[in-house]
């Protein structure tokens, strides 16, 4: 952490700065400058905080040349995280492809739409339980009864189950679940990331709408921090200026997290834009650049979905779109599942 | 409601189309224009999903023409939202000012604070207990024991409390708080907005950081729907490419909100920037383009605060800004409190 | 184009709206409403001045149901455009590769960068001769001279130069020039854009840092205005709130904008993100979504260069990624270069 | 200037690292941490290429700690830049009020409405003769024409003309025009910069719809390093998510911008948000937030503008704006115009 001092920073007042540091095992390395003066920390910055810095009379600002996260951060752990779920892995190198409906909406609709997803080479299974929606007056899911339909696919098909939870106080009703979403709006709901830390079940965390890939990592250290190491970081478009767009997908994160953190990644191409022409071409991009699992919206009839209806895709096209997803994987010599 | 057909669009499936809406009660007019088909729907498009619309073989694209916040509409209820707060309200043309560190610490630390900014002219005090912040290393609030420390503080000082809320299951514990803030990073944790919905305390809703002012509204409409009329609005900076400042207070949202609805508007100047010299002039600005409410942090020691030390106001320069605040309001003939 | 009406709009102000159209050769439909009565126009609406429409009194809002693009749109010109660079072709399914410097410095440095770039399988030479640099203080590029040393580069190589114009008035010195390339910075320095319409050189035009894609392509129509159809679309990374990267690839861009429009898509994923080691996995995934052309900074010794050192690869890190673009492109069966 | 080392950063390469400092008379002090080794930089940095440090083997980061604008600066300037216009000032304290049309459209157009601003209370004349449009099929302004009308109502009524530029090579035609306006699309065309920096025009420099506070300074400091320190920089809202408004004006980069550089700030409500009912409100704040000048739209026939009918003033409304600015700057004690 380098101190950056004010231009007439009082010699009593760098004093005391410098004081209140030592006490906490820093030490202040000077570097007087022609136009500024600046203070190296050395020593364990991690338990600083930069807001105290600020509110300090001599400091004009304060840059951070550390990283924040730790338990997230591959620096402090160079290998890939491989998280088991149920009978497979994410993030050996194998390439999970999650497929689904938005909503679970009934017995039928759900295993229906499970068994044309496992046919044409899903390796997991999402449905929406309880559904986080802009408007009160929008379909809101089955809850607890759509988590007990989800595992009524599970056990026709056998793919794992992967759905959203939106309070922690309806943990009890994950225990059959196999990997527990946090949507985009909850990524900074840190009560209900505190309770995911204290469960020993895979988290898939999706990104913000409008969080930075350090926010994130933050986001998941908060899980880490709770002693559940189990995370899957999720990109799914952030949200700019473009209009064309529902959200811009930040490829870039796919590589550049994998490059910061150890732990694994998936991409949703559904939510990223909304746009179900751009499903495919997205999922083939996210496998080249990188990504250890795919989530994607598939309905087995999307025009009358209760939810989402415009970015779901039909099986018959979801199939097609698995055919090149399976075929860019053997290209890069990635299995499908396990 | 207005409906793009596709070029291509097939008669039978435009046909099926229209029966659908035609059992929602809603009539479809058609339009045939040189390059593009279109049918403009007529009657309640209330219940109407853009999504399902979409996802029609027929549709090419959907554009709004109503706006989909009905309860938190100004067109629908032409009057002001006057919202009883303790001994005082917001919303009849008065300019409360809300003031107080961003946690609470300690006993002596939030009475001191509290005195003095009652001293300065402030009318309700503020004061985190459950804190949300990004990084789980940092100072995470003294939860339930802070609310009683706000407790005893409005006893010295007779300001009601405002204090935020991370979890719908603590509700109980702010029995006691005059008003229960949601923080920018839960505008769309609907599961509290919902378990808010419930309660009768007037509810201090701040905008997310990359929320629409649609979304906003939509997020009032939560609480609404469940019967708590009590919601007053809070811009506090969104998040934008600059970097100069933490965010981009959208000043302009003041006007247009209050233009679109008839609930009270809060301005938060002290995160909108995270800058200290800028929260008079923009404190200043707010209540000239007509913010019912201010909420501006100060702590008795910005040195030594547990978080948000940098953008802290001292009771000292509290007391200066407020000579400017009340000198405006002054101005504008409007009163301090109630 | 369909017009939402006020909801005290008067009959008289409605008639003369009405008869301001008619003189323009478009009819009007009503569509009464519940709440609110609309307008759908019939006819050729590329005319109308929407900002216009707004100032009529009785209108309360505007909805655009048509592109305001014409000869850049798809639905007008289903075919592909392909344009012809010297020996070779842009959009015919081929995949080329643009490759050289930030900045041309010297005779020794472009040539030597360009015969390694050459080897490596470069099809064309980049190299700035005029430089958009931010800072007054930075380098500014060597000009025409500049250009000169490009024509030796392409003499020795064989290799299609393309290089940036800031100025129309600088366009007698692009005559030796075979692809104009306009930067992100006056992707709406509409003056540019005229006088390079009247030319007959392929121009690429760059996506600005802000822009929407309805805004390229808008650019893109200033060109084609002027009678030169010869427009290349290139995505190189929009700016947001993320700050780990300098911009953030908008990989959608290249499926969405290959959908709306005939013309063919370069990205330069050097620029996107201003990381040396994301070059690769996110030219892999552009090509993987489509894009004909890749432009990549290489500079034979990015250490000294004058510009952009940070994001310049190496030539042997260069022949490193054309292994696998060469590689990907020979998977979806496409050849480099023509 | 605060280089970060590479963990595994050879001696060899921090050696020729240091080595090409010190040639640049730049001192290196070495910080060694627990966990990151830093380098801090002692000398004139402002040379020093970013970009270039970042290409070396051993550098893991920079970080600036100084800012890269110097003349603009209020540093080393700590004096208010007072900038004469024609008979008046702008930046001495006093509000200047620019108002009149989007485009000229005709002599009658044009006088009319400048007397109709003058009568308001306005204290220079704005108009567009080169108009940068979106779409090459809206109207492209008047050219030379419109410039000679500007001053037929400058001799009309006496207030100074201000007009925008879009090229450099039109420089001539500005001979007669007091103050020569850049637009926000046209901020970073350096070519246009540099011209302007040769002339002794005062500037009105328009912020970029996606450009932070900094990049102004730096567009002004290219105008600034040619010779010509008259420039006023004008915030006019960025581009964010926002949909309800066209923009968002950043009101906070009026008093940071006052504190930052010694320059006059002019804020333009018309673009910021594109909504006529804002313009009051916006103005107001800005006022008391020091803007030094405010640029508003009005035209004598909004309905039938050629342009911006949709946020242009009558100028009835103008009036009564008027009368509220010029009594909140009465109340703020500074006089309107000189």
């Amino acid at each position: 952490m380098v101190i950056i001092l004010k231009k007439d920073a009082q010699a009593e007042s760098i004093r005391r700065l410098e004081e209140s540091l030592k006490v906490k095992g820093i030490s202040a390395n000077h570097i007087e400058g022609a136009n500024q003066n600046i203070i190296g920390l050395v020593g364990d910055t991690s338990g600083i905080d930069v807001e105290n810095l600020l509110a300090q009379d001599c400091v004009e600002n304060v840059r951070r040349v550390q990283e924040p996260f730790k338990k997230s951060n591959r620096k402090f752990h160079p290998d890939d995280t491989v998280i088991p779920v149920r009978n497979t892995v994410i993030g050996n190198g194998s390439l999970q492809v999650i497929a689904g409906p938005c909503s679970v909406e009934s017995e039928e609709q759900i295993i229906t739409t499970a068994i044309a997803c496992k046919e044409a080479g899903a390796t997991m299974l999402r449905g929406g339980a309880f559904k986080p929606r802009t408007s009160p007056y929008s379909f809101q899911g089955l809850g607890g009864e759509g988590i007990k339909l989800l595992v009524k696919a599970r056990e026709e098909t056998g793919l794992p189950i992967v759905t959203e939870i939106m309070n922690g106080a309806d943990l009890d009703l994950f225990a059959d679940v196999d990997v527990i979403q946090v949507g985009a709006r909850n990524m900074q709901n840190f009560e209900l990331l505190k309770a995911l830390g204290k469960c020993d079940k895979p988290i898939l965390l999706k990104r913000g709408l409008a969080n930075t890939m350090e926010e994130l990592l933050m986001s998941a250290e908060y899980i880490m921090a709770g002693g559940n190491m189990k995370v899957i970081l999720c990109e799914r478009g952030i949200r700019t200026f473009e209009t064309m767009t529902r959200n811009t997908l930040d490829i870039s994160a796919v590589p550049l997290l994998k490059e910061k953190s150890h732990l694994p990644i998936c991409v949703d191409p559904s939510h990223a834009t909304g746009i179900v022409s751009l499903i495919e071409p997205l999922s083939l991009a996210s496998v080249v650049a990188g990504a250890d699992a795919l989530e994607i919206e598939v309905h087995n009839d999307p025009k009358s979905a209760l939810s989402d209806g415009g970015q779901q895709l039909t099986p018959a096209k979801f199939a097609e779109v698995m055919a090149k997803i399976k075929d860019i994987a053997a290209y890069l010599g990635r299995h499908l599942g396990k």
